[in-house]
């Protein structure tokens, strides 16, 4: 997969703007944005037009370039863009490269910042490239793998950490049956996932995230792969929505749980899963969003986490651009 | 509960019309189908207009009812409301009460049929009582309760079977949080368990299907209840897609699950669940229908079954009318 084929997250007008592919609107428009401030960056994360733990560090980092490029103060501009999310580590962490960039070193703030968002995207993509090569093993030929949410280039800018192993596979030639949860509310499974397998000819198939257990009992998955937004010390990991319930029935069935995610999503200074801040999203996400009405009562409660935390005694492993760790 | 509060499936203009709440239109509308003609009924059916295990059978038996008193054919009548959907026991059990009735007796056979169809909705009916008053006692005042898809009045014409221990412990004065899995891809469980129960001022909070076993994670659910398409004579049930799942979650943290069903929703002629015919419904129920536009990119596989079968060392007990049973 050529880095150039399609490039969802990058720096343009001589770093004073960052175009980033609108996920919202995915499958049905290509389309992008070009953000300037950022306001506009946090706003483009907060409402998951760019989205992907990794993909949300690189666009941050580059966000942040830009917004001081444009004359911002670089300490509100990374409280802004930094606050937008509050689960996924990479943001974090990528705000803390950059802040260690602007205060020390050479030359340019604006180049060196330009510079560090870049090498952070850089080093991202070799990681996604080393998950494939390391995951794709564990992938037999004609095996059914289920993913939940999207891990894919475009949570990544490339290749992705839970496609990542699938595309490795194909790329060697070995046929992979993949089932991709559609993963409510957001639907980033049938929106996203489905998407760009389909553009690169993988064989999909989009399933309600409330089939996996009926397909897990026919014996038609042979291993799970999901990406992480959180890995804790203790190797708990927080993902999207509807990952716990992937890994208790996978469990339950005997299939094969994998993690994939860069060591840049592994945060040690997190001691459990149950230290990690959960996001609490609008319920309007669940009644209204995507539909052409209001699917529940009016005035009814909703519950609406972003993301749910996978004790590591339901995951089989994590793949990382280290190699496949079985004990974290 | 008062039977006459809504009478939501009844014969109507001297025995020629079948009025049916249009379920696919909640809950932004309330609108009613008048049927005349098995063709139509067979449809209504199919649809999901007409819906829920018991309220089949009833609508069903007096959809027949109607369509012979039309001038139809009996047998060719029977066939095609009786074909309209595989996996529901209570439709063929409801067709073959009626055939007997058609076959033998005194007085005019029309009158006899409309009678049986009255004789199957009061008895299902007594029937749901029956299930509410038993499964009360598991409800402890303040429980959360999480049930799938909906099996309350909508579902029965009356009370409900997975709804009715609910509303019979609130009629005692106990509080229950409810907690109703949406239930895709068709939503009953916001469009109409929500519907029902806000209606009626239960507590209820609706949650994605893939949200639940964070629920159980975090200890907020006490109970599952769940209603059940069809009973097989080893325990196996199958019901609503989604519901394995839920089983499989409950019995990792430890949550009773319980199946509530009439005895005419066992169907002893059915060795396992392998045995039940799982009825297998169009993709576009899962990439466009309810939606503003097509969710999924167009081409892309779809698997939706409308059922999964749970097996009986998943669940807790069966609540029925003759009480509750922890070996089926």
């Amino acid at each position: 997969m050529a880095k150039e084929e399609k490039e969802i997250c990058r720096i343009e007008e001589g770093g004073t703007a960052l175009r980033v592919l609108d996920q919202r609107r995915l499958p049905a428009e290509e389309a992008y944005l070009v953000l300037r401030r950022s306001a506009e960056v946090a706003e483009a994360i907060k409402t998951l037009a760019l989205r992907g733990a990794p993909l949300i560090g690189v666009g941050a980092a580059m966000g942040l370039a830009v917004a001081v490029a444009n004359g911002e103060d670089f300490a509100e501009a990374r409280e802004r863009i930094g606050s937008a999310r509050p689960t996924a580590v990479n943001l974090m962490w990528a705000m803390e490269r950059m802040e260690k960039v602007y205060g020390a070193g050479e030359g340019n703030v604006v180049e060196r910042l330009r510079d560090e968002a870049e090498r952070i995207r850089e080093e991202e993509w070799t990681r996604c490239e080393a998950i494939g090569e390391h995951g794709k093993a564990l992938i037999e030929d004609g095996m059914g793998v289920l993913t939940h949410c999207n891990a894919g280039y475009l949570a990544t800018g490339h290749y992705g950490t839970a496609l990542a192993p699938i595309y490795a596979a194909m790329e060697e030639g070995k046929r992979v049956k993949v089932y991709a949860d559609e993963t409510r509310p957001l639907l980033q499974g049938a929106r996203l996932t489905a998407y760009e397998l389909q553009e690169r000819g993988v064989d999909v198939t989009v399933i309600c995230d409330n089939m996996a257990a009926s397909l897990m009992a026919a014996g038609k998955i042979g291993l799970v792969l999901v990406g992480c937004d959180r890995v804790a010390r203790n190797g708990d990991v927080a993902n999207k929505i509807g990952t716990l319930g992937v890994a208790i029935a996978a469990k339950h069935y005997g299939v094969p749980f994998y993690v994939c995610g860069p060591r840049s999503s592994f945060d040690d200074s997190c001691p459990t899963g149950n230290d990690i801040v959960i996001e609490q999203r609008n319920g309007d996400e669940v009644t209204t969003r995507h539909y052409e009405r209001r699917m529940a009562p009016e005035g009814v409660g909703v519950y609406n986490p972003a993301f749910d935390v996978t004790p590591k005694e339901l995951i089989t492993g994590y793949i990382t651009e280290d190699g496949i760790d079985k004990t974290k």
